[in-house]
């Protein structure tokens, strides 16, 4: 098992997932239901999921995977592969091609291997902890010339305002030059790629931001928690370049 | 002078507009400059209104011409041109493609004919007042219902936090089923589109909202400032179906 096998597979993934995706994309009659927790999910999600999860149990049948649509098989096992088919599944419906498709290939418990793909614009992101390529090209953060210099995205500024308060979350984007909702995994693949400064998620789940470790690390950035602790131990997370990466999690925590 | 003798020509417009434009996206090197008023310019803007500028002149040598970049040219004509070659630079430069050109056709001060443009997409929009398409098939204004359910965007919501206050704003938004900042030109397309309910812009300039009247009206929206007034004499602007509008001016202005 080594990347050069990986890499070609992943990329089968993606363009499996894509053309179910593309097939949904600015559908006017695309059927928006609600699951369980009350986020929306599409036949988009369901049949780009079951798509790879066929590919994946095709060619790794002693893999795990766990998914966000169908749940978890063979959860025990040494590799797992997360899937998210449509992270950002709002700006899906809404026809924004903020969205994407995440896979984490985890071993042991560890992401080793995270991948975005966004479908519409035709962008790959792969990270593996000491790389990160878009579209096959090495990236980094870029280095930030401190907060009223940076671009802070989050997903929803209103789960931002919940969960850090109010004064909090004003005080913090007041700070710097820009504050956007260009959120989701999109966020994390414009800080990756040097077009953001920090990216901040208040409310994450694993299937969501696990594949961000080797991302955000890959391309030179530091990720935690919103208390700057190990991101796989909490449920939020704060990525940024390392020189405003204390600044952040201070103001937030004051 | 009639529309089937504009749109062609307006095509001519935003196609070579989006060569200039779509010859900077995502460079690496593009050179970010800040204007008096702060705000960021760079050389995809002037090089696509000055070519826009050019085939105007030659086209219509007794219009006006009145651009973001470039100011005023026979601004008493009977016709004017109003251009923005990128609202929403600040996405341009970031790499998200929810910028646009906008170009308004004016005739004796009045809003006839409205043009958004997004060369990435390849989404061209065009609005009369009377019936507005989307790549040349005619959309609609989706029909809300009610607030809870209802999709808000703006630009940029310390803007609408300064502009509404704090508290307006986390009240406005809390009861809204989304709010995103998808916005400058991109909120409207949305909207006029059916892919959101209420699109608000808490400061605008006459380039940036002018050339939305014909399109969210052509789409059976209302377009006002935010205390609900003729938004030509205002400078702020709230735009969705009429089924919606009193009920934000008046958590707006409450």
């Amino acid at each position: 098992m080594n990347f050069e096998e990986i890499l070609p597979f992943a990329q089968r993934l993606v363009e499996e997932s894509s053309r179910v995706i593309l097939a949904h994309y600015l559908d006017p009659h695309l059927q928006v239901e609600r699951k369980v927790d009350e986020t929306p999910v599409t036949q988009a999600d369901r049949e780009a999921e079951a798509r790879m999860r066929e590919l994946i149990e095709k060619r790794f049948p002693d893999h795990g995977i766990v998914g966000e649509e169908y749940g978890s098989a063979r959860a025990d096992a040494e590799y797992i592969w997360l899937l998210d088919p449509i992270d950002g599944t709002k700006s899906f419906i809404a026809g924004v091609p903020l969205f994407g498709t995440l896979i984490c290939l985890k071993r042991n418990g560890k992401p080793i291997l995270g991948i975005i793909h966004q479908p519409v614009l035709g962008q790959l992101m792969v990270g593996d902890g000491s790389q990160t390529t878009l579209n096959g090209k090495p990236v980094r953060l870029r280095i930030p010339t401190g907060l009223a210099a940076a671009t802070i995205l989050t997903t929803d500024e209103r789960d931002a305002r919940n969960r850090f308060g109010s004064e909090t979350w004003s005080r913090l984007t007041d700070q710097a030059s820009l504050c956007r909702t260009w959120g989701d995994c999109y966020g994390y693949l414009l800080l990756a790629s040097g077009k953001a400064d920090v990216m901040i998620d208040p409310i994450v789940d694993s299937w969501d931001f696990h594949v961000m470790l080797p991302i955000i690390r890959g391309a030179g950035g530091i990720i935690t928690d919103h208390r700057g602790n190990d991101p796989l131990k909490g449920d939020s997370v704060i990525a940024s370049h390392p020189d405003l990466h204390q600044e952040i999690i201070r103001e937030l925590i004051n």
